[in-house]
């Protein structure tokens, strides 16, 4: 991909509106654009960021035995009165009545959906167990949106559910989707906590949260110094551990994933019922398990940024590398570079190539704050030694390789 | 993938809210349920058939040197009183008040949303030509919503904009955007014809729609039987030929693709403009080409189908192969199709394992329902003689092999 002909708007200031690091980063970087607060369109490198991060769940998902569907954002508000949340979820949830006086309300969460279509396919318990998730996006009216992708008003979740006959299914299916979520946030490059955590409207018993230590997280976790008990604070009242009664140290932290076990209260209320192995009809056994996909964006840049902009893991980096000839109208500069460009692709190495006519100084900065997580830079001096130079941007590490040996030294920088 | 751990609700009977045989089809083999009138879930096989529809439109929209975004659901309603769309579009546009009292819209489309993001970071003649598309789910308060996915409330399209600084650099878009367009629905398996449109509200001048005759199609393409004209019904009067004054005959056909060469329409409304190579202020000059990617679905089936169900074109069926063990309880059955499975997996090869322990019938028309486009049959009697058959879905015809070629024959035929 080249440069000039994609759209990647940087920053050189810093905008006013943003109030995070992550968020900063995210609007310098031209990951993002706001459209109004709460609401922001992914523009090409976001995007590809988000692509990544959908990528490495959709296959944990799928290691779990897990089938991806797609529900829909529109939901008659009558589901969410036989479930009795319309009342818990308030002005949170966007309704609206349609031109054929159909109350109708913007997801804000799937459960009623999942368990309706539940309902109507599950008869037996040949069907089960089952676990459904999809990718989609949702909607909420948030009455202070903020921190950009944080907190917002439009957002991408993956929300998985599984269907079991029993509690002994539901565990084992908790605990496989407790298992692939620590994967998936490893492999996103992030550190985080796992708490107890408190099923709130949810409902259900066992509940766990991910949680992102990060500067500006607005969620707390209380952490006792003591026995390491960790949870999820609840009220604004100073808290005691509740195992050895010592005073709980306070960590700031993103909030990432939730995961849920449900029982039967969905179930019960919208009436999705099996037959058992005895021809005995009984309630569907459910858990949920969520993911706020497009706020992994800025929790991993709270964590994966320096002073220059942003520090991508290999596996969420938009492109693998960026090609940077320091001087476009050099034609043995040009050449090289696009030597480069040609058997990376060959390798199937995505790569973005700086093509623009800019100065050296203006491309080192935006390539350090775009974060992409291999730079290949290439200069009339070094070349003169037939030297190409490689930059981890991970730690900004330099590599000098020969014009011969830089194929390889990427390859096994990116594979290895 | 095991059809029993999967969720695959395949009907024997056709609902009575189906209308045409693609919406029956779609329901009857388990792509898409309703929620409510308008509004749909996709099932896991109706998210794969979609899946591949967006792989093929990427494939061709990035070949174009088009760069994909993602932009919001959730509009300020100002920006189409700027641009003078919100009369327009009238009640087909959804709106509402937040609670912070702003004027929201849920997009039908996004050419205002995309004119204001190229007027805030389009700047220089030199960030010029651009594409940029996404593929994004959008809403319209339908007062008649039918025909399933054909005429939705929620409904997922590609929307592309091209940015020139000339009409020659739109012209040059716009074929490539044709150009791609045809491909496109070439790969998706449909015999589709070309017609001059109207512009309609999205204004501009040149047009052109992509029209899949369908039984029960809705929008009626006038042709000539003399010189061939080809255009879309506008009125409901009788219509002769503009050329050559014969009488126009009618064919009923699904509109899946939409192209228009916008000019100056929307960035003059919102102020998006460039300097050119002489410092001179001048208005962006704009195309913006739609495609249904959802509605695609249900006229693939429309002109892909027989009697026992749908007939999958190959580079959309949900998986390349369907494996059918006749006695699930026989062990050297079930033995031969698990090796099968396993072969293609080590060959990358994407199979649905029918692992029920249901009778032959049952399978062989659930098979011939979903439309997988190959079937391999593993039966008692053929395996007493080492042989497997292979059915290819389209025309039915069936090929028998010794157990030792049946992959090479499948990879010929899936690869071929």
């Amino acid at each position: 991909m080249f440069w000039s002909k994609g759209f990647i708007p940087t920053l050189k200031e810093t905008p006013q509106e943003a109030e995070s690091i992550s968020h900063q980063l995210m609007l310098r970087a031209g990951l993002i654009r706001m459209l109004m607060a709460g609401v922001y369109s992914y523009l090409p490198l976001g995007l590809k960021v988000l692509n990544n991060i959908q990528k490495i769940i959709r296959a944990e998902m799928d290691a779990c035995g897990a089938s991806e569907l797609l529900l829909p954002a529109l939901q008659p508000q009558e589901l969410w009165t036989k479930s009795g949340r319309d009342k818990d979820m308030g002005e949170v949830m966007i309704k609206f009545t349609d031109r054929r006086q159909r109350k109708i309300c913007l997801g804000p969460t799937h459960e009623e959906v999942i368990t309706d279509l539940a309902k109507n396919h599950i008869s037996s318990y040949k069907q089960l167990p089952l676990i459904l998730y999809q990718i989609q996006t949702k909607f909420r009216d948030e009455l202070r949106p903020r921190f950009g992708l944080i907190r917002a008003c439009e957002f991408i979740m993956k929300d998985a559910y599984s269907f079991d006959q029993d509690q002994n299914g539901l565990d084992k299916n908790y605990q496989a989707m407790y298992n692939a979520y620590n994967r998936i946030f490893k492999r996103c490059g992030l550190k985080f906590l796992v708490t107890q955590a408190d099923p709130g409207v949810m409902g259900g018993t066992v509940s766990h949260e991910f949680m992102v230590p990060a500067e500006d997280g607005e969620d707390i976790v209380l952490s006792c110094p003591e026995c390491k008990l960790q949870q999820t604070q609840k009220t604004e009242n100073d808290e005691f551990c509740p195992k050895c009664n010592t005073k709980l140290e306070k960590i700031n932290t993103i909030e990432v994933g939730h995961i849920f076990q449900l029982g039967t209260k969905y179930s019960s209320m919208l009436g999705a019922n099996f037959l058992d192995a005895q021809g005995k009809q009984r309630e569907i056994i459910m858990g949920c398990y969520g993911i706020g996909v497009s706020r992994l964006i800025p929790a991993v840049i709270a964590q994966n940024h320096d002073n220059q902009g942003i520090t991508w893991p290999k596996e969420l980096s938009p492109y693998k590398i960026i090609i940077l000839p320091l001087d476009v109208t050099d034609k043995k500069i040009r050449k090289v570079a696009k030597d480069i460009h040609k058997e990376l692709e060959e390798n199937g190495i995505e790569a973005l190539f700086d093509d623009r006519d800019e100065r050296a100084g203006v491309k080192f900065k935006d390539a350090d704050l775009l974060g992409i997580s291999l730079q290949v830079i290439i200069g009339k001096e070094s070349l003169k030694k037939n030297k190409i130079e490689l930059k981890i941007r991970k730690d900004n590490r330099k590599i000098i390789k020969s014009k011969e040996g830089i194929l390889k030294e990427i390859k096994r920088l990116i594979h290895g």
